[in-house]
């Protein structure tokens, strides 16, 4: 029902589109716009086209960036050695957050799944492959896709793809995540967590 | 830290500042929108640019509307010797949801909050007095603001103001809410129930 005309009913439904937004959600959300002043609203717009209209991938990693090549591509002082294959933009941002890897990436921007109709096609597979040509400085490939059903395939797929080329391939660590508690930790995630036991 | 380039970063911003959205489920909706297509994008922009722009208040009841009058104050099968006061658009629709009543509404968009400095000038308080004139029809005012400091504030204040004209005033009942558990409901609804109890 369509209780506050049209234009507010329009924006409740686009809002409510948004992942994460449900009707009640989106309807807050729409109040929250109508009551504030016009020149929110007007930025809230304005971001929305500007940044599906003007943000583009990073010719060398397929960030999303302002320009043909992104901050991380552009700084010299990463190490153009070691290769970080990730499938999302989000992906790449939780590793620099942790301040600890200083090499480039490679954003595949999804992950095989037949179930979806998403195949290596899909992925930015053949821009890997063309980074990896003779005169490249890369040694090693990080595999850090999802530890899931679909990550795990693109490893697999990729290291298989990428072993011949005579480059370190490595995933990271399988394992109980820090802070964890055993007794909660699924029984997949404690074998492959006593498979990669270090000594110490 | 902007990962993702400028225009990117902005969109996050912007969804964040919308009410109940953090920085995670703002990120989330950006990467939907990047990752739809462009007209998505562009229907969700002009939503937002047409409601805040076109959206009016109706004349008479200040609910949100199209067009002049809102289709509740155009219907003329409405019962005009009515009218139920209430805070929001929302709460409206709430009571049009039970499909129960059929009198009008006047909106005061808001209740009196001297801590927020919402005074009677800052709703629709005037516009409610000028419905009031000598030749309308209403013969009964519900106050049915929010069961809140502020709701009941604004119920008592409009009660002292309106008793004056003759008019039967109406508050709606406290009570225990159906489909609730007694042992959890709070004293002061136990006591406000037990004060408005009903012969069967």
């Amino acid at each position: 029902m369509n209780y506050y005309g049209s234009y507010v009913s329009r924006l409740i439904e686009e809002f409510s589109r948004l992942p994460g937004v449900g009707v009640k959600s989106a309807q807050r959300m729409a109040f929250y716009v109508l009551n504030g002043p016009a020149d929110r609203a007007e930025a809230l717009a304005a971001a929305i086209l500007e940044a599906k209209n003007t943000s583009k991938y990073c010719k060398h990693c397929y960030n999303i960036t302002d320009d043909d090549i992104c901050y991380i591509c552009a700084n010299s002082k990463r190490d153009a050695r070691t290769l970080m294959v990730v499938e999302s933009p989000q992906d790449m941002a939780a590793y620099e957050k942790t301040k600890e890897y200083g090499g480039l990436y490679h954003i595949l921007h999804g992950a095989i799944s037949p179930m979806d109709g998403i195949g290596p096609n899909e992925l930015k597979v053949k821009e890997l492959l063309a980074r990896l040509d003779a005169d490249s400085p890369i040694a090693e490939i990080i595999l850090a896709t999802n530890p899931n059903i679909e990550g795990e395939a693109t490893a697999m797929y990729l290291s298989k793809l990428l072993k011949p080329l005579g480059l370190k391939i490595t995933r990271i660590a399988h394992g109980v995540p820090v802070g964890g508690d055993l007794e909660y930790v699924d029984s997949i995630t404690l074998m492959r967590a006593l498979q990669g036991r270090l000594e110490i």
